[in-house]
This record gives C-alpha cells, sequence and structure tokens, in this order.
C-alpha cells in the first residue's frame, strides 16, 4: 500500500454518486491513482461516469489488487461492505455522516478490521448523482477520522494522504463525540430547514429574498440520505433538539413579554458567534 | 412629482444606513435625480457617504423642495417622520420590514398622509452601515407596497416608477397579508438561525461545512434592527412559531419512533418545494 508520494495503483470506489464521483473525479484531474474502478448498482450512474471519465472501468466486485477502497454507499449499507472485504488486502475507508452506528453495525457482525478508516468528509451539496460529481469538493474541507483502538496508523496515515491530495485537512476525533457535534452543526440544521419548508407556501416564494434562499437552501437534499442520517443519529439529534427547543422558547418568550434586556442579550450573543465563525473560516 | 422617465428633482434619504445608503448609491450610478440629499443624525456615516458619492449633500432636514422622501429609518421611527412631513409636498416612502405597526402607528398621531406609500424592499444583507451600501442591492428585488385606501395613485405610480427604475418588481398587498407572510418567509427564519447559534460553541466550529454557513449567515444580521423588526410584528411571528413548532415536533416524533413512511414523506415535501423555489426564482 502506497502511503506516501507515489502514485496508488487501484483505488476502488464503491457506490458512485455525488461523494464517490467526486473522488474519482478528483483523483482522475490530479492523475493521484493508475487506475479508478468502480463498483455500482446503477448500470446506467456507472456507465456515465466512465464516459465522463470520473472513473476508468466499473466492475461488479471490488478488485483484488486494490490498494484502496473507498466506501461511498449510505450510511446503513457500510457495515455489510466493510464486513465482506475484511480479507481484503487493501485500505478501507468510509464517507458516512454518521459514525457510531455504522462501528457499531460492523462490530455487531464481526471484528472491525484494522485496514479500515472511519471517515467523514464534511461537505456536500443539496446536489445528488455522479453527475452533481465535483473535482473539487474537498477542496478547504475537513475530514474527519473517528479510529478504533485497533485501527492501524499505516491504515490512517494512508488515508490522511489521499485526503490531503484532495485539498482537505483531517481531524481525529471519537466516534460519540463526533456524532454528538454533527448532531448540532449539520443534522439538526436539516431537521429544522426540512420543518421549517412545510409551512412555505407558494403565495410566499415572491415574498423571499436572500436570507430565505440561504436558510433553507439544505432543505433541498436528498430526502432519503438524509432520512437515513437523521434516524442512524437520532439519539444525539434529540438531545441537540431538546436544547435548541429550550433556546427557541426562551427568546420567544423575550419577545412575546417585549423582554428587551434578555432579547438584545440574547441575539447579540448570537449574532457575535456567527460572525466570530466567518473569521475561522477566513 | 416626476412619475415618469424624467429624472428626479431632489431625492432626500433619512436615514443612511445599509438601505438609505443603497438607494443612494444606486440612484447616484443610474444619474436618477438631480440632488440626492441625506439626513442622518451621524455625523460620521453622513459624511462618509458625501465623500464616497452615495450623497450628494448632507442636511439637518428634509428640503422643502425634495420630491421624494426615502424614509430609511428603523420601523419604529418612520411614524414621527412621516407626521412630521404631513405638510410636505412630496411623495414620501418608508422601507420598513413590518408594516402593520408602522401605519398603526401614524394613525395613532394623525391622519396617514395620501402621499406616503409604505414600502418593503425584500432585500438586505447581514451587514449595515453605508460602508456596506450596495447600488445592485435593488436588482431582481421584490418591493411590496402595503398602500391604504387614501393612497394616492400617483404617489404609488411615482414609488413604482423609482424602485423599478433601481432595477426593483413592484407587488401589491395589504398590511395584515404582507406581515404574516414575511412573518414566516423572513422574521422565523431569523428568529431560528439566532437561537440555533445559542447552542453552537467554539470546537462546532471546525466541524461545519457549506450548509451550516448557509442556514446560519442571517443570524449574523444587526441585532438592533432585528430585535425591533421581530417585536414589532411579535403577533403574527407568534402565530407563525406556533405552526413551526407543531410541524417541528411532527417531523422529530417520526425520526424518534422510526417511522418512515410519515417521515419520508415530510422530507420529500419539504425537499420538494425547496426546489421548486429554485425553479420560481430561475
Amino acid at each position: 500500500m502506497n502511503t506516501g508520494a507515489d502514485k496508488l495503483g487501484t483505488l476502488a470506489i464503491v457506490g458512485v454518486g455525488l461523494i464517490g464521483g467526486s473522488i474519482g473525479k478528483a483523483v482522475k484531474e490530479r492523475d493521484l491513482a493508475h487506475r479508478v474502478v468502480g463498483i455500482e448498482a446503477d448500470a446506467q450512474s456507472a456507465q456515465w461516469a466512465v464516459e465522463n471519465g470520473l472513473l476508468d472501468a466499473v466492475s461488479d466486485r471490488v478488485p483484488e489488487d486494490a490498494d484502496l477502497v473507498a466506501l461511498c454507499v449510505p450510511s446503513d449499507a457500510v457495515a455489510s461492505w466493510v464486513i465482506d472485504l475484511a480479507d481484503h488486502a487493501g485500505v478501507l475507508f468510509d464517507v458516512g455522516s454518521v459514525k457510531g452506528p455504522i462501528i457499531e453495525s460492523v462490530q455487531e457482525r464481526g471484528a472491525v478490521p484494522e485496514r479500515f478508516v472511519p471517515c467523514h468528509p464534511i461537505s456536500g451539496s443539496e446536489k445528488s448523482g455522479p453527475q452533481a460529481a465535483d473535482g473539487a469538493l474537498f477542496n478547504d474541507c475537513t475530514v474527519v477520522f473517528t479510529p478504533l483502538d485497533n485501527t492501524s496508523d499505516a491504515a490512517q496515515q494512508a488515508c490522511a494522504y489521499f485526503w490531503q491530495a484532495l485539498g482537505a485537512t483531517t481531524l481525529q476525533l471519537g466516534f460519540a463525540e463526533h456524532d454528538a457535534a454533527l448532531a448540532v452543526t449539520s443534522h439538526l440544521p436539516h431537521l429544522l430547514a426540512f420543518a421549517f419548508m412545510e409551512q412555505v407556501e407558494e403565495p410566499h416564494l415572491a415574498l423571499t429574498g436572500g436570507g430565505f434562499r440561504d436558510f433553507t437552501r439544505i432543505a433541498a437534499a436528498n430526502p432519503e440520505l438524509w432520512w437515513r442520517i437523521m434516524r442512524l443519529n437520532r439519539r444525539a439529534l434529540a438531545g441537540a433538539l431538546e436544547q435548541y427547543s429550550d433556546n427557541l422558547q426562551t427568546l420567544a418568550a423575550a419577545i412575546e413579554t417585549d423582554n428587551e434586556v434578555q432579547g438584545m442579550a440574547l441575539i447579540r450573543a448570537a449574532a457575535a458567534k456567527r460572525q466570530a465563525a466567518d473569521k475561522t473560516e477566513n
């Protein structure tokens, strides 16, 4: 296995959707592998990905000689691939948005392979499918690794090198810590935006500005994917929602009772945090 | 008063912040008025606006010969300007985000002048002050007019011509209907985003992507301005929040109980509406 600056031999991508397709595209654009092979149940998507240069070939199974296997299937489908590939010689990683349930699901069926590195690139789009693939999707993206005690250092290094070559930064966290944080920073906003769109009616659409557009953009995300994510992380999400509901009720009560001191203090703190977040990015 | 394609004589802008400054900048860039005079309590902001070409001059009062007076002060300061200018010969409009309370506040102090056109350009930015002025802010922006029974047609036409010259589209609504709709499309998203930021802590900031950034952008908005807007429209906002809380609870319960049929139906409907909103824009 290539763990340094040398070109990869064979990269296998299981699941050629937005993320898998973007990995293929980024790898081909940067010429990071001699061969990129896709494993994709949807024959049309797979064909499209080959014709458009995201993959070199499609296969119905992961090649024996794959050095690196990117499992880009939905979170609830990752565990069975990990178990199936337990004896494969390559390094495996997934890209699921929820780490605990994936790891627990593997553990229920057998030992977690040392060469499996649970990964989560915090990146995405409200679009889906290989047609939306973007070779720059991982530029400036944070990829969280949630290794277990037995995860091999060499496998982690190989993954870190791979993601960094795609322009990403890597970060290590415990899986429970990851899932609790992502419940706040990603899953809760999606839940809130989906619920918000329910009450938007057609006549409202003429009365919207840039704020509405940005606030609701994530509600256009893939419903199947997001149902799975929210369901898998439902324990952490419920905790995040409980805290949110308390905060919302306190702020709403300040408005309702015209309590300017409390209301302004809450809004000022929120605005200051959001402004600081922009500075952190830059 | 100029109601057609001729250039305005004098435009007065009361309150030279983001909106007032952007009106000045847009008018100067398009050469729509012979003279743009600003009335602004903050002497430094006023001076900056003159030096940077947003205004021709500053004044401590609205010139007698102003053809058009743009009241760009905060919503709760509009009524006293309207009353003070009741005998002025020019057409007046405001840009407040909440119309009912402004109109009621004028009515409590006297008759609403026929030449006052309550306006709301649905446009803005999380930025504030004349330094953030943008001459293109009203391009493709919808400006809602909420005229009363006695509002003069000529005044409405003059305002419509003015806003259209800045690139905007105009739309007429009753003020109560406007306030109920904007509670949903603008004030509720701000309330939700402010409340959301309360639970975001510093370690979360490394774990955010584009979805978080877009969803929370409006929480960086001017706290004083938004406290006033939410407080003024608190009746309509409370109604919108009640409906929202019901929808949120239903969706959260579907996730909690793993009710895929109901949860997927809700999320699919939300995503379809959001996708349709993008098509409406284009």
